[in-house]
C-alpha cells in the first residue's frame, strides 16, 4: 500500500486550511525533503527556503492568497511558496526541475505579483498594491516578507518609512534569520538583536519609533505559533510589523551550520565527500584578492570595500579576518557603499569597491554626485559584466551603457590577466579620477607578458595587429572574439583584418579612429554588454560624417530570460561566421 | 565714526574663537542681515540658511575646521558657512554675489570638503571621511550636517545605519526644522516630533534604536546652547547624534510664516508689493495639474505621486489639497516613489508619477526591476529635462541615455501642448507598458490643433514637411530649432530640407529611415541632453552600414557648472548656422 502523501493533497492553498497542525507538520517535513533534492540537483538557494517553510504554511493557512496579497522581498525564499501554489511538480519532478524560476514570477501564477530578483524592494511594492486598495475602497490583507538582510538597503528603508504611514492594513513580516547572504552590517542588526533577547520586550524598537504596531514571534520554524501570529494581525487597519525570529538552512544540519555557505549552492554540494581541498587555480577573484593584501602591506589606508556579496569576489570569512580593519561590507547598501567610498578616496585612503554589475545598478545618482563630480580617485571593480543565461532579475549586460556615460568616470575594459595588474596598479596610484574596472567575466587568460601601458593617457586604443580594409575593435572580454572574427575574415576573404584592443570603455582613441580611415571602409565593434548607449555607438558616432561604415555588435535591450548562452550569441550575432555575412555585401 | 562689524573682524574661523557670546549674538544679526539681501537680490535658498545660522557660528567656535570635519547634507544651508570660512564678499559685495556657488565647493575653499547639491549623502561621505581617519590612526571630528528632510532618502538612512557602527567618531547634526521642502512624510518624522514634544527624553528612539548616542537641544538658534552641546560632544569616540530643533527662516517673519514658500525664492521676492494675483497663464504644469483632477473625476484610482518637491510641478498647498487622498508625496524618497508607483499600476490604480530630470537619477534600478521589468503601466513624467545654465549638481541632461536605454520603457518627447496632452491620454489609457514622458522645458507652445496619433502604435516617427538631401530630426523641445535649421539651410544652401518629429525616444522608426535612404545623404538628429548614449547615437547606428552620413547634436558628456545657456548652444553647436557651417563640407 501506498502512502498517500500530505503533499499530494494540495493543489491550491485553500486545500491547507483543511489541515490539523500535525498534517502541516508532516507537510513541511515533506516539503523539506523535495527542496533540498531539488536544490542539491539544480543549485540554488538553499537557505533561506529551508528558513521560512513554516512561514509560508502558516501564512498560506492564516490568509487568502491571491485575495491577500503577499510579496516577496528579492524572492529567493519563495520556493515554498511555489510548491503550495500549482506549482509543486518544479519540486516532485525532476524532468520538471527547471521549469519554473528561482523568483517569484506572475507568467507562473496568480499567487505571484511581481517578478523581483535585486532586494529591498518589497515594502516599498506592498505600500502599492495597499494604497491601490484603499483608493478602490476595497478590503483585504497586504502582506511584504522582508528578510532581515534586505533590511540595509536604501528602497526598503525608504518603504519601510512610508509604510508605517500609510494609515491602514499593511503587514511586514520580518524574518529575521540573523543573517544576511553573509552576517549583516549596519546599526538596525543592533537592535533586531535586542529584540530577539528580549523576545520583542525591549522598548527600545526600531519599528515602534516608526510608528508601527509590533509583534514579535520567537519561534518563527513553529508553524502553529505562527498560526496565532498571523491571526493576531490579519485584518488589521494599521501598519503592523510581525518579526518572526527563523533559522536559516532549518532542518538541514548542514545548512545551519555553514549558513553563509549554504545560503546557495552549487548542484551536488550534499553529495560531494570532504576531500582533500581543490588544487589552487588563479582567476581574477584570486588576483584581486592577493592585490588588495599586498596593498595593505604598503598603504595601511588600502581597504577592500562590498555591500553584502562578499561570496562573489571570493572574499572568503577566512579572507575577510584576514583584511581586518582594512574591510568594509556595509550591508545591502550599495548607494552607500559608492558615497562611501568617495569619501574614503577624498580623505587619502585607497578604496577599492567591489560590486556586482547587476547591483551597480543602484548607485547611478551616487556615482554621478558623490563620486564622478567629487573627482574621487578610488578603484570601482565591476564583477560578472556581460551576457549570460542568467534569470532575468540578474542580468549583467547594462553596466556599460550605465557607466560610461557619466562624465569624468574612467571605465577600463582588460582583455587578460596583465592588463588587469597593470590598471589595477594605475588606478590604485593615481588621484585623478574615479576608475572603474570591468572585471573580465571569461576565464583568465594571460598573455605571460606585462603590460607596461600608461594608462594615465586615457583613451589610447591599441592596435595589435595591422591590417587593411576591417579593423576590428574587441572591448575587454570580447577581444578573443575580435581574434576569431579577424581569422574568419582572412579564411572567408582573403584579407587581413585590423585588430584593437581598445582598453578604455568611456572614451574614444580619436587619432587612432582617424588613422583608420586610410585603409579601411569597414570598423566593427564588439562589446559584452547592451549595445543602446554603449560603447560601440560611440565609435559609430565619430564616424557619422566619414564614409567609414561601423557594425555595433552586442545585446539587445531586452530582459532575456534564463536563456542559453549559446541562443543568446546567436541572436545577437555575435559569432565570427555571423559577422563575416553581415560584411560579405558591404566590403 | 563708523562702526566696525562683528564680521568685519572675521577672516576666519579661528577668529570666532575670540569672540564672547554676545559679539557671535551680533554677528548672527550682520550675517542675516547679508543673506536677507544677497539672497533676496540673486534668489536662492532662504529659510535653509536662515535656520542654520546659529548652527554654524556655534560649530566653528567648538569645532576647528577645516582639521575637523563637516560634511552639509544637500548644501544648500551653507551660506553661513561660506561667510565664516572666507569667502564672505560674497555676501557683503553685490558684485560678487554670484562668485560662489550655492553649494559647498572645494574649489572655493578647504572648509568644503565636497560638491553636493543632492540630498540624503552627508551621513555616507562622513563615514567615509572617518574610517579613512581611523585607518591613518589620526584624531579629529568628523561632522555631517543633515535637515530632517534628508532622513526619508535611502542613501541617508543606509549611511546613518551604518554610520552607527562605525565604532570611533562621527557626529551626526540632525537639523530638526519640521519640514522638507514641503512637510515631511514618513513614519521617521513621527518620532522626530515625539522627540521634540518630549525635549528628546522619550524613550521611543529612533536614533538609539540604531545605537547611537544622542543628545537634544530644544533651541537650536540659540548660539550658547548649541555651544554647550557641542563642546559636550567634541572628542566623543563614538557615534552621536545632536539633534537640533530649528527654526526655518528663523529671523525673517515672512520667512518663518511661509516655510514651503520661502525655502527657494526668485530675485525680488521681498520687495514685491501684495498685488492682485498675477493673470492665469496656462504652461506645462497647469496642464499636467488639470489633466491629473480631470481623470480623479474619471477614475477614483487616479493618484499623483512626487518626492519631495511639490512645488516643481505647481503642486501648490492649495492644490494638494484638491488631490485630497489621490495624492502620495512619498519625501525624498525616490527609489521608493518608482516601485509604490509600479505596484499602484499592477493592481490596477492609476499612478502619474512626477520627478524631476536630475531626482530621476537616483531610481535606475527601481526603474529596471520594479518597474520595467514588471513591465507597470505607470505614467511617469520627467520635468525639466535639457540644457541649462544650473549649478553642475542640478543638471538635467542625463535623464535620456539613463531611462532610454532600459528594456520596456516607451519614453515620450512631445513637442506641444496638443502632443502632451495626447500622450498623457494614451499613456494613461494603456495597459501595456511604462510610459515616460519628458515634460517640455521649453516654454508651452500650441499649434492649435488636436494631435490624432495613436501611440500605442510604438516607434513611429512623423515627417512634418517632405524635403531632399537633408533630414532633420528634432527630438521633443528641440524639435523648434530643427525648424530654424531646415529655414537655414534654405537660405543658406537653396534646398528644402525634411523636417521629423521623432516622438519617441525609446525606439526608432526603422521603415522611416529606411525610406530616407532615397532621396537623403545626410541625417541630423536634435536633442535637449547628453549626446553619450542617447537617441542620436542610435540613429547613427541604424546608418552604420549605409551610405547615409549622420550628424549627432546635443550636449556633451560634462557636468557643466553655472554656464549660461547660449555659450553652451555655441559650445554644443547647437544653433542653426553652426549646424549649416558642419554641412557645408559633406552635402
Amino acid at each position: 500500500m501506498i502512502t498517500e502523501t500530505v503533499l499530494s493533497t494540495i493543489k491550491n492553498p485553500d486545500d491547507l486550511k483543511k489541515l490539523s497542525i500535525s498534517q502541516m507538520n508532516t507537510l513541511a517535513d515533506e516539503m523539506r525533503e523535495l527542496i533540498i533534492k531539488k536544490v542539491n540537483t539544480t543549485g540554488g538557494h538553499m537557505g533561506p527556503n529551508l528558513g521560512i517553510l513554516e512561514t509560508t504554511i502558516a501564512f498560506h493557512y492564516v490568509f487568502n492568497s491571491p485575495v491577500d496579497q503577499i510579496v516577496f522581498d528579492v524572492s529567493h525564499q519563495c520556493y515554498p511558496h511555489k510548491i503550495l501554489t500549482g506549482r509543486k511538480e518544479g519540486f516532485t519532478d525532476p524532468d520538471k526541475y527547471l521549469k519554473y524560476t528561482g523568483y517569484t514570477a506572475p507568467q507562473e501564477s496568480v499567487h505571484d505579483l511581481f517578478t523581483v530578483g535585486h532586494t529591498s524592494t518589497a515594502a516599498s511594492l506592498a505600500c502599492g498594491l495597499a494604497k491601490a486598495r484603499d483608493l478602490k475602497g476595497k478590503k483585504y490583507n497586504v502582506v511584504a516578507l522582508v528578510g532581515d538582510g534586505s533590511l540595509s538597503g536604501g528602497e526598503a528603508l525608504e518603504g519601510i518609512d512610508n509604510a508605517a504611514t500609510l494609515g491602514s492594513n499593511i503587514i511586514i513580516i520580518i524574518n529575521d534569520n540573523d543573517m544576511s547572504i553573509a552576517e549583516n552590517h549596519g546599526g538596525v542588526y543592533s537592535n533586531l538583536k535586542e529584540l530577539r533577547d528580549t523576545k520583542g520586550q525591549s522598548s527600545n524598537n526600531f519599528f515602534k519609533t516608526l510608528g508601527f504596531e509590533y509583534l514579535y514571534v520567537e519561534e518563527g520554524n513553529n508553524i502553529e505559533k505562527l498560526i496565532d501570529a498571523f491571526k493576531q494581525v490579519k485584518d488589521t487597519t494599521k501598519p503592523t510589523i510581525v518579526h518572526i525570529h527563523t533559522q536559516k538552512g532549518h532542518g538541514l544540519a548542514v545548512a545551519e551550520e555553514n549558513r553563509e555557505a549554504f545560503h546557495w549552492i552549487l548542484p551536488h554540494t550534499l553529495d560531494a565527500k570532504p576531500t582533500e581541498p581543490a588544487e589552487f587555480q588563479e582567476d581574477y577573484n584570486s588576483i584581486t584578492k592577493d592585490f588588495i593584501l599586498n596593498k595593505i602591506q604598503e598603504n595601511k589606508t588600502t581597504i577592500a570595500v562590498c555591500a553584502g556579496t562578499p561570496g562573489v569576489f571570493g572574499f572568503t570569512p577566512e579572507y575577510r579576518t584576514k583584511l581586518g580593519k582594512n574591510y568594509t561590507d556595509v550591508g545591502i547598501a550599495e548607494e552607500h557603499a559608492v558615497a562611501y567610498s568617495s569619501a574614503l578616496a577624498k580623505a587619502g585612503a585607497k578604496p577599492i569597491l567591489n560590486l556586482m554589475s547587476s547591483f551597480v545598478q543602484r548607485t547611478y545618482d551616487q556615482m554621478s554626485q558623490d563620486l564622478c563630480l567629487n573627482n574621487s580617485p578610488i578603484t570601482m571593480l565591476i564583477h560578472w559584466g556581460g551576457i549570460s543565461p542568467a534569470d532575468c532579475t540578474h542580468l549583467c549586460t547594462f553596466d556599460i551603457p550605465l557607466i560610461s556615460n557619466i562624465p569624468n568616470m574612467v571605465y577600463l575594459a582588460p582583455t587578460c590577466k596583465e592588463e588587469y595588474l597593470a590598471m589595477l596598479e594605475y588606478s590604485y596610484n593615481q588621484n585623478e579620477h574615479p576608475v572603474a574596472i570591468r572585471v573580465p567575466s571569461a576565464p583568465l587568460y594571460s598573455t605571460g607578458m606585462k603590460d607596461e601601458t600608461d594608462y594615465s593617457v586615457l583613451n589610447k586604443f591599441k592596435v595589435t595587429e595591422k591590417g587593411e580594409k576591417v579593423a576590428i575593435i574587441g572591448l575587454g572580454d570580447f577581444f578573443e572574439l575580435g581574434k576569431s572574427v579577424k581569422t574568419e575574415l582572412k579564411n572567408r576573404f582573403g584579407f587581413d583584418a585590423t585588430l584593437i584592443n581598445p582598453k578604455f570603455i568611456t572614451g574614444i582613441d580619436k587619432e587612432l579612429l582617424e588613422s583608420l580611415k586610410q585603409n579601411h571602409s569597414v570598423v566593427i565593434t564588439l562589446e559584452n554588454g547592451e549595445l543602446d548607449g554603449g560603447f560601440g555607438e560611440k565609435i559609430t558616432r565619430f564616424y557619422g560624417n566619414s564614409d567609414i561604415k561601423v557594425l555595433n555588435y552586442g545585446s539587445f535591450k531586452e530582459f532575456s530570460d534564463r536563456t542559453p548562452y549559446d541562443e543568446l550569441m546567436t541572436r545577437y550575432r555575435l559569432k565570427p561566421e555571423l559577422i563575416a555575412d553581415d560584411l560579405k555585401n558591404i566590403i
